[in-house]
């Protein structure tokens, strides 16, 4: 494959007649294959299909002697707490479990700030006369959707390789006291893969702002879903948060529905103490309590730390030729274009393709027309515009591997056409005396 | 037992030290026993013991083919919408299934409609100068602590023996347009096990209010949780709306909590189209989605409508005649006392119990003292302020046979005490001339 940005015109012109030749071929074959979302596979799943028929028989008593199958228990069963206090860092006391949905949960958390504030607000959320939240871009789109369902206003961030830009984060929070918040997918982030360093943890603990109510919200979705044998452990946010006298700054989000089922996992929220008073005394209001079953599942079927690790290690072994595919096409199809490059992500969900300015949405809908869905244009930004229509987010996990193989060629020569199409466009064959200058950013 | 209210100050002197001697006979037995919730017995638990066992191995695939133990399925599984459509009266398609616990789908309803307004709101609640809920009281205290968590402003209506007060009711929603809801638990209510007439429904179904976008918050509770042969059914108030032109006005809840596992159940909500078209909305950016396989797991446990009768039938059996021996003990030690009244439910969790105004924190108190825990005083009134202080909630289901004897007569007791206490305050010994003419009301 050469570089198409060093292509004289008529050279790119035949490379994009045979991008449009195969195109159509690729067309006519009709596929159907969905990459639009970050779905664990039948075979991710099946390693946790014992959890069917469990607690089992008889088995519903708690080691306090709570019976699991009726009311009471908001915080959650104390063996579940003890399971998961270490994927969120705290201690069992500092941890609450709650429904299946640990992004329903950060939903419930800035309604329970708007409402009531924070535990150290001056007034609810609602009252201020702005609310504002930082997030690293490109991100998560449903961390996004829920801000904009507050009405919260966005500040979108660059993503940098260790984390976000810390000298606009910390500019902005010092001065902003509008800034309330700020979205964080700390380790092999949703789309880039992004772990964020110890430098940019410690600042972020460590950073003055403006509002006494900051919080991050720390979404630490794939604390444990490693690609390969680095399995990067991050600092402590809790911990260095109080070390710094921001005890209440971080609110740790995670769940099992990456781990065991995806649509019937546990939620893990960890917290200073204050933080975890703060959020019982809201749902003491809001719920009847979480389902114990489900966590008594969880316990039964994970038991202990070691538990957990060895099955994040069959995810690994499913998860990560999977991956590998993916980057080996790509590095074969595109490798030397110059019209893309991408993350290598060593856990996590996804891949972050780029590719030239203005082409991205291009790519999607090329994709889309030859039967492969992608995450939409511009998810991974607030409001769902990317400026620079350059992104585009690879779930690769969903898929077997032989339909990976067939989906990464596919996406790669909608990368090609789309690249020809948009060089081609800036210097069209005849004028071949302008340089081709065009690079990814 | 005499009238106490009939005897002379000497007679009822004599009675109160009697009953004072009696209490500390009681006192002497450090009782412990628990009736202050509504919880389902371990008996009752029992009955769905099977479920801790289900869907079982292999089983997870819905009839459309959705995989269950997978994310997506906002409205719940079709099967599962189909089993409990009969229970809030709509189309399968009408019914949204959500997470375990209804009370938090009321509260996340509520918290849906202060964002963005119900579906005909001319602007989200938060806008509007005031927001103001007519409550049935007594009533169920979740309900009003919902409300005040949002600063809706609570106001009461009294409850009748076929439902709310409709003449006042009617009066200020066509008048007072901050009125935007209503708390209506219609069958077997909390705690008065009064079930709404058809008259009342029909009114509610058909009266104008000043609010376009009001709403009946139809808690439909104890929809199944029959107590005698009777088995009332209520009017359909989905379908009575619609006829009166007013489609959306009805939300319909109910949840398997006090059917399967109280802890473990599913939130059933049924209204119009478009309120379900609106709550699916809002859940698309709340939450990944229902626990679809505690869906199956009540698929493949209830079956179909005959299956919730079945069980509903075995609660009932464990249910009745623990309701009886309440009533039996209150009618012995009570039934001519003068000082108390009761409601006898066909249906429901609980008894309401009204004594001498002014008599009911002191009742709770003496029964507290005496080792047994009842509901807190003013529990079924806004503000947890019961301005008569006469009203009790009575919760038999979580005590054994022999507790609710030992428990029912400890609270007789506790009542004659009180109520003898309050008549000698009235009419000292010695002046004996005054006549006693306290009468509950």
């Amino acid at each position: 494959m050469p570089d198409l940005t060093k292509l004289a015109p008529e050279q790119l012109a035949r490379h994009h007649t045979q991008c449009c030749d195969r195109y159509e071929h690729l067309r006519s074959q009709h596929l159907q294959i969905n990459m639009a979302r970050g779905l664990p596979s039948p075979d991710q799943l099946a390693l946790s299909d014992r959890m069917l028929s469990l607690p089992g028989h008889a088995d519903y008593m708690a080691e306090d002697g709570v019976d699991c199958r009726n009311y009471t228990g908001l915080q959650g069963l104390i063996e579940a707490r003890r399971l998961f206090a270490g994927v969120v860092g705290v201690s069992p006391e500092q941890v609450v479990l709650a429904g299946n949905s640990s992004l329903a949960f950060m939903y419930d958390c800035i309604g329970y700030a708007w409402r009531h504030g924070m535990c150290s607000s001056e007034m609810p959320w609602s009252k201020e006369r702005s609310v504002s939240f930082l997030c690293p871009v490109p991100g998560y789109d449903r961390h996004f959707r829920i801000a904009e369902e507050y009405g919260i206003n966005l500040v979108p961030v660059p993503m940098l390789e260790d984390g976000p830009d810390m000298t606009i984060v910390c500019d902005i929070v010092v001065s902003d006291r509008s800034v309330k918040g700020m979205w964080c997918v700390p380790k092999y982030s949703n789309p880039t893969g992004t772990t964020y360093s110890s430098e940019t943890i410690a600042a972020l603990a460590s950073m003055p702002t403006a509002a006494k109510d900051f919080r991050l919200f720390w979404d630490n979705a794939y604390a444990q879903h490693h690609l390969t044998d680095e399995e990067i452990e991050i600092s402590n946010i809790v911990q260095l948060c109080e070390q710094h006298g921001y005890p209440d700054r971080a609110l740790v989000f995670a769940s099992t529905s990456k781990m065991t089922m995806a649509g019937s996992g546990v939620a893990i929220f960890g917290s200073s103490p204050s933080n975890v008073a703060w959020v019982l005394e809201r749902l003491k209001v809001h719920t009847v309590g979480p389902d114990k079953l489900n966590q008594l599942r969880h316990v039964r079927f994970l038991k202990d730390d070691a538990g957990i690790r060895r099955l994040m290690h069959q995810h690994r072994a499913i998860m990560a030729p999977k991956f590998a595919e993916v980057l080996s096409v790509f590095e074969r199809d595109l490798g030397q274009s110059g019209v893309a490059q991408w993350s290598k992500p060593k856990g996590g969900y996804f891949i972050s393709l780029d590719v030239l300015p203005g082409c991205a949405r291009r790519v999607i809908e090329l994709a889309r027309e030859a039967g492969i869905a992608l995450t939409a244009a511009g998810a991974p930004f607030p409001g769902g515009y990317d400026p620079n229509d350059t992104n585009i987010r690879i779930a690769p996990s969903y898929l077997t591997l032989a339909q990976i193989t067939v989906a990464a060629h596919a996406i790669t020569l909608c990368v090609l056409l789309s690249g020809s199409e948009a060089l081609l466009d800036r210097c069209p064959p005849g004028n071949s005396e302008k340089r081709l200058t065009t690079e990814i950013t």
